[in-house]
Order: C-alpha cells, then sequence, then structure tokens
C-alpha cells in the first residue's frame, strides 16, 4: 500500500496549485483525477473553453473594431460550431501539455480514476482498469462543482442544456433563452449574442451580477440591449418544456413559462442557475466529514475541514469560484498542512473579479453602494476610453474606469472598469490599492502613451478635481 | 496690447498639459500654435498617426491572430493607403477635438500663429491675417522637433522622405530601405514589413534600440528577421541616391551606399536619423536663451532655460521625447512657474519606455547591462505568454515578460517584456516598483485568470525558485 505525505483530489485550479506547492515544500504527493482528462471544469468545460469560443467569436466577427473599420472587417460570415471548437480544443491541449508537465517536473504523482475514503487516511482509487487503494497524513479534496440540474427541467443536450453541454452543440441556433444572469449566463449571452444568435436573459433579480457596482451594471445592461439581448429582469421561470409549432414546417421550440404570465420560445434554452458540488461519492462519512444539500463542503480560514487533516479548496467550498481564488486557496491550504504559516498578506477584500462578458468587465475593492452603506466618503473619479488616445485608437467608444477615492484621505478604496482589456487594466489600481498608494500615485505617475493606462491619471484628475483638491 | 499670466509656444504633449495645468491655477494663459492644426507632432505626423498605422495594419491583416486562425483572418488582401489613413484621420480628428474642448473648457486662449520673441516679455504672433503683440509674465517654450534632413541626401517626398511625408504615400511600396534604428525607424520598419513591404533596416550601431535589455533586444531582431526583415547592423550610410534601373521595363530605384561596400536598392528610402529643434525662428535671441546645433534648449531639473522666466519642455529639451514624459514635463515647468513646488515624487528613473513595434516593447527601470555594471546583484524572473492561459488564448507565442530581482531584498530592480499588450502590462511592475513592493507581492497576490498580468507570477515564482526562497 502506497503512502504518500499529500493525496489530492482533482486536478482543476486548486488541486494543481496545492499539487506543485507540496511538491516545492519536498513531499511525496499524488494527484487524483476521476475524468479522462486534467484540469477539471476550468480547462475542459467552464473558464477556458468559454473564454476561447469568445476569443474566437470576437475575432471572426471583427466586432470588437467594427467602430473603426466598418464591416469590411467581418472575417468569416458563415461561422460555424467547428470553426469555433477548433480554437478551443487548440488551446485546452495546450493547457493539458502544461499541467502534464509541470506534474512531471515536480514528480508529482497522477493516478487515474474516481477517489473513495476508506477511512481517515485510506483512499481507494477506482480506475479504469483496477482498483488500488492508498493513504497519506494529509489531504485536499478540490473536486469542483457541476452544474446544478433541477429534475423538473427535461434537458436533453440538443436544445434544453447546461454550460457543460453548451459546447458540444452541433450548429449555432438562431435564438437561445438564457436562464440565470450570473457570470455563466452572463458570459454565455454575450458570446451568443456576439455570433449573432438572438438572445433573451432571464433574471430573477432586477439586475444581472448582483456583486458589480451599480453604475458599471447599468452601462452593461445598456450596451447589452444595444446589441439586441433582451432582458427579462425580476421575472422567474415558471415551467421549461418543449413543444411543437405548426406555422410553416412543424417543428420543435423550447418554450419557458415565466411567473408573470410571458411565455417565451426559441430553439434552445441554457440553463445556468447555480452549480453544486460532487461530494456524495467521495465516502465522506467514513471519515465524518459533512457537506450541505448543495454536497459543498465548509472549511476554516486555513481550509481545514472539520476534519484537522483533509482539506478542501475550489469551488467546492463555495464562493467566489473563480480560477484565480482557487489557485490560491489550494497553494495556501498545502502550505497550512505542512506549517508553512509564513506565506505572506492575503487580503481577500483585494481579490479582483473578471467577468469576460462583451464588454470586458472588472473589480477590485467595494462598490459605491457598499462605501455607502458603510458610512465610508467617497467621491468618484471616472475616465471614459472615448476620452483616451489608445480608446479612440482602438475604437472602442464604450470603455470607462471608475476611481473610488477617499475623500478625506484620497485612498483608492475600489477600482471599475468595463471595456476592452478590463480585466488586465484592473491590476494597476489593484497594486496601488495593495501597497497603500493614493489617488495622488495617478496624478505623479508617467503612463506610456497611448495606453489605456492612462485612464487612472484621467480618473484621478476627475475625482479630485470634484475634492478640489488638484 | 494683452498680457497673459503665462504664454505657451507650441500645442504638443507638453504645451496642452502646461496650458490646461495654468489654467487649472486659475491664470490667465494663451497657446500659440504655428500649424493650421492642434497637437504638435504628437497627433499630425508623430506618435498618434504612427499609431493609428500600426493598429490598422494589425487589425486589416489580421497579422497577430495568425497562429490561432490560420489565413482566414486575412480581412483585406488588396489594402491600400487610403484604407490605412482614413483609420488615421478619424482619431486624428478625434484627438482635436479633445484638445480642442479641454482649452475650451478651462478658458485656454488658442491664438493662431508663429510666435517670435521681441523682447524678454513680449511676443510677436505672426497669424495667417495678422500680426498681434502680447505680454506674460511666464514662458514655456514647447516647439517640438521634426526629422533631421542631412543637406546630402536628395529628399523628394516620392521616393526619399523622412517620418513626415510616410504618411502621405499614395501607394504601398514593395520594397523600402529604413535609415536608423531608432524608436521611429524601427517602429515603421515593423509597420511596413507587417504590411507585407519588404523591408531593409541599416543601422550603424550593432543592435537597434539601444536602450533596451539586451535579451529582450535578442529577441525582437530575432522575431523581424522571422518576417523576413533584412537587418544591417553596424554598417554607414555613404551616400544616398536614385538611379535609373535599365532590367525590364526602365524605371527608377533608390540607391543607398554602404561604408561596407554594400548596394541596396529599393522602391523607397525612409530616413530616421534623429531629429532636431525648430528654435531659429523664435526670437530667442531677443531673450538672451541659447540653443545648440540641433536647435535644442537646455534646461535645469525644474525646466527653466538660462533666462528664469523661460521654461521649455516636450522633444525640444531632447531625451526621453516621449508623448508621456513630455507632458508631464509641461506640468511641472508650470507648476514651479507658479511656485507650486508640492507636485509629488518624480522619479524619473521609473519612466516606462514603450515602443509600439511588432511586437510590442516595453521596459521599466534597469536593464541586466546597467545592473551588472553598476554591481547590483540581480537574478531574473522570466515568464513566456505561451505558459499563461491567456497566452494561448490569444495566440501569442512570442511574448515574455523579465523581472529583475535583487538577490538579497528582493525589490523589483526592472520590468522588461515583449508581446501582445506589452506597454500595458508594465504599469503594473511600475506600481510596485514606486510602492516599494517586493517580488513576494507577485507571488501573493491573485490575479484575474486568464489574464497576461499572470506572467507577473510565474516570473516572480522563475525568479524566486532559482533564488531558492520559495
Amino acid at each position: 500500500m502506497k503512502h504518500y505525505d499529500c493525496i489530492i483530489i482533482g486536478t482543476g485550479p486548486a488541486g494543481q496549485k496545492g499539487a506543485i506547492q507540496a511538491a516545492k515544500l519536498g513531499k511525496r504527493v499524488a494527484v487524483i483525477e476521476k475524468n479522462s482528462v486534467l484540469g477539471g471544469a476550468q480547462i475542459n468545460t467552464g473558464t477556458i473553453p468559454s473564454k476561447a469560443l469568445r476569443e474566437a467569436a470576437l475575432h471572426l466577427t471583427g466586432v470588437n473594431r467594427r467602430g473603426l473599420f466598418g464591416n469590411t472587417t467581418c472575417v468569416k460570415s458563415d461561422i460555424t460550431v467547428a470553426d469555433l471548437a477548433s480554437v478551443s480544443q487548440q488551446v485546452i491541449r495546450q493547457e493539458w501539455d502544461v499541467i502534464r508537465s509541470q506534474f512531471d517536473r515536480n514528480h508529482v504523482e497522477l493516478l487515474w480514476g474516481r477517489a473513495e475514503f476508506q477511512s481517515p487516511n485510506e483512499v481507494i482509487v477506482h480506475g479504469p482498469d483496477s482498483s488500488e487503494v492508498i493513504t497519506a497524513d494529509q489531504f485536499l479534496i478540490a473536486v469542483g462543482t457541476r452544474p446544478a440540474r433541477p429534475e423538473n427541467i427535461p434537458f436533453n443536450e440538443g436544445s434544453i442544456f447546461t454550460s457543460d453541454e453548451i459546447l458540444k452543440l452541433d450548429r449555432l441556433p438562431r435564438t437561445m433563452i438564457v436562464v440565470g444572469g450570473g457570470v455563466i449566463g452572463t458570459e454565455y449571452a454575450c458570446i451568443m449574442s456576439t455570433l449573432g444568435v438572438r438572445v433573451t436573459l432571464v433574471e430573477g433579480r432586477d439586475r444581472l451580477l448582483g456583486f458589480l457596482d451599480r453604475e458599471i451594471c447599468d452601462a452593461f445592461q445598456y450596451f447589452l440591449r444595444q446589441k439586441s439581448v433582451t432582458l427579462r429582469l425580476g421575472e422567474k421561470v415558471e415551467e421549461i418544456k418543449e413543444v411543437e409549432v405548426q406555422n410553416g414546417t412543424p417543428h420543435t421550440l423550447v418554450q419557458a413559462q415565466l411567473e408573470s404570465g410571458k411565455t417565451l420560445r426559441a430553439e434552445t434554452l441554457l440553463y445556468a442557475v447555480g452549480r453544486q458540488g460532487v461530494c456524495g461519492a467521495l465516502g465522506l462519512d467514513k471519515v465524518g466529514i459533512e457537506f450541505d444539500d448543495r454536497e459543498r463542503l465548509h472549511v476554516n480560514d486555513d481550509y481545514q475541514t472539520n476534519v484537522e487533516h483533509v482539506y478542501a479548496a475550489g469551488d467546492v467550498i463555495g464562493f467566489p469560484a473563480l480560477a484565480s481564488t482557487s489557485m490560491e486557496q489550494g497553494r495556501r491550504a498545502i502550505c497550512h498542512a505542512f506549517g508553512q504559516c509564513d506565506v505572506g498578506n492575503y487580503n481577500t477584500s483585494l481579490f479582483p473579479y473578471g467577468i469576460y462578458a462583451v464588454p470586458e468587465i472588472s473589480m477590485v475593492g467595494k462598490t459605491e453602494e457598499q462605501l455607502t452603506e458603510e458610512g465610508i466618503p467617497f467621491e468618484a473619479g471616472i475616465a471614459h476610453y472615448r476620452e483616451i488616445a489608445r480608446g479612440q485608437l482602438i475604437g472602442d467608444e464604450l470603455g470607462m474606469l471608475k476611481l473610488l477615492i477617499h475623500q478625506d484621505t484620497h485612498e483608492i478604496l475600489g477600482v471599475h472598469t468595463i471595456g476592452t482589456g478590463a480585466t488586465e487594466l484592473i491590476h494597476i489600481g489593484q497594486a496601488v490599492m495593495a501597497l497603500g498608494g493614493k489617488a495622488q500615485f495617478f496624478i505623479n505617475n508617467v503612463f506610456n502613451f497611448p495606453t489605456l493606462a492612462e485612464c487612472y491619471k484621467v480618473a484621478a484628475y476627475n475625482g479630485l478635481n470634484k475634492l478640489n483638491h488638484v
């Protein structure tokens, strides 16, 4: 029976970074993967494929340059799913190689199969050909989540599906209903709309992406409607079913019945409300670990479950469930497990959020609404991309960056951006916030010209001018 | 005779920002522009048009995505200069509007005409219809530079020209000799080569862009040669002339004779060696200000010429002659002129350099060569875009980011990047350097996934691993 210092279950972002960290600490480490491919949802069904699809859609339709170049830039007018998928596959294969070679270089042992605890320190790996029992001192559960699939929805892969199946579509539909205005629903609504699919997005709350700053959210909803996406906000779906339609050639459509009495019909429906854990088959009862009704685990600040030597990280522990944060959780869990507590600052309030919608959205720190609620006095400094030479060069008329500046101390309390490169641009503000820089930093800093980074200077001037401090 | 607190000569970056700063301090300010358009070389013949041309070239040829999408992405196969110029013109017109409206909003008075000093506080403005004498307490000379045009070179606009005329070409030539491997020559060599022009680049020194870190420079020269640009380094041009060629239909070519005996021939030649000031007509003898043999002014650290109330900023004072630095110089000169000395830190060693070559290049801080010469012990941490998910998504196989880390203190001594978005990406490192962050900052920071910003984390790991400190 093989013994390891550490066994990690799952090879998504949390599992990967946990495994590498353990190896770097000189530990003997095994990772177990139940799928036939590495990388979890990040690589195979979630982050990477959706971003590759987005990138391909933007590029192949030339949509992000239409302002400057007119319709001469539509590269392919008849885009097939095959065009899109081939780009995804290329990137996915490269990512597999990167993970595989990282594991190999660091002597991380990779075991294929489903993991099931036999006892607190024993795991059986149900492999494709045989089963094997292995033991370890420490464990990290990083099994991720899968889309929630309520029983009353007649999923059928072809026309009613979750985000796991959308990537397998054999043709682009003409119309799609997206149920759920969270990150996944919103990103796919944007991608599909960019590809010319007529999209209706249904969200139970009165706005999309509830955690965003209101001004950014309003701007985003405005842009979506400009792109002919229909938003049905504050609407609940009562029933989803297939219906036969008789006008012209008889054909089948998906029908969503809303509580408000409206009936929506489309060729396809993407259900993107919630994700749930996959802890049920892990044999956690043998270890004494409990999971909630969505099969997710609860951990303390050090990522320990209620059983001290079993850690959990990534989507399986819930919010924020981002690849970026999961990586860091995996690393920190392993550092704690092996007594490496000096792993530096960990200011979760400075985690950035990146939404790969069209346009991109990103934020760090607090929103106007949060600051107002907490009674922290702020002024907002705003820069529009169209005021910035770089914004004009790339033809982005919509983009903006907002700095929230403390009225008295001039500390940066939040940065909110929407537009080209938003998810990259946010890191300048994040670094300044983390290292205690104030709004004046941006005034005095020299930025490359012409860059979008100049937005920070323009926004700082705008905010400080309002405060009469320049 | 109208009197102002301040008169500014020139409306390029230094003049613009100086004027706005004076207005914000409540001063009565006039700016004088001798051309028929605002913005100086930055807007009309230099920075903006060349970047617009570059952006159009990259987009219309789809060159930056060829790795992922193959040749389906070549948007227009028969690109005309008109296609390219129309994009430039659109951006230039927007920039004129932005400057004009900034002047108007801030009550900056705009006078059209050539400025000539009559006495230390009197300037005559030779306008299109009439002349007017105005006076002021303070002056800022921001008249910029123009390309050097040695007399022994037979410039003719059509086939032998400087960067001022390249934008007026009525057709794309098949071949071009570029003399001068500085920023201007290199950027145009890249743009022309991207557009399918066969380029030979001649530089007197043994490398292009002499201020770059050697490793980045080597990589860049490698990429240029991969794109079929011929580099003739360490070569001096002896004579440039037009020659009649008799093979086939008789036609005219440009011939450059090198000191080494080689003869180069091409349809066109861009001469891009040096720029020179335009101080000769300013009447500076009436004020007692001297200029050097390239008609440039010398200033002290506060941007004062040898005559206390006359400041100078921008290209006219020489290195680094970047739009970004000129803006800040103009602002600081005016702040000093009106006794506003508390304008914050001004660490010129943290000025970023952005080269809009193909691929983009950017740097901040010191190079490996400088550090070695100064005896500062460092380790280099490197991240390749191809290791980063975002790099794969955009298909950039070439990009890299290098952190130079102090061996003992782990301070960041320099950041050097080449690849997509390099000029934006550099600002994260710049902020961390300015605010005293160390390599560990990048390890502990959470970056959006997938972004190029992750290169900072990978490079920090790489560097610290080499130092055995992780």
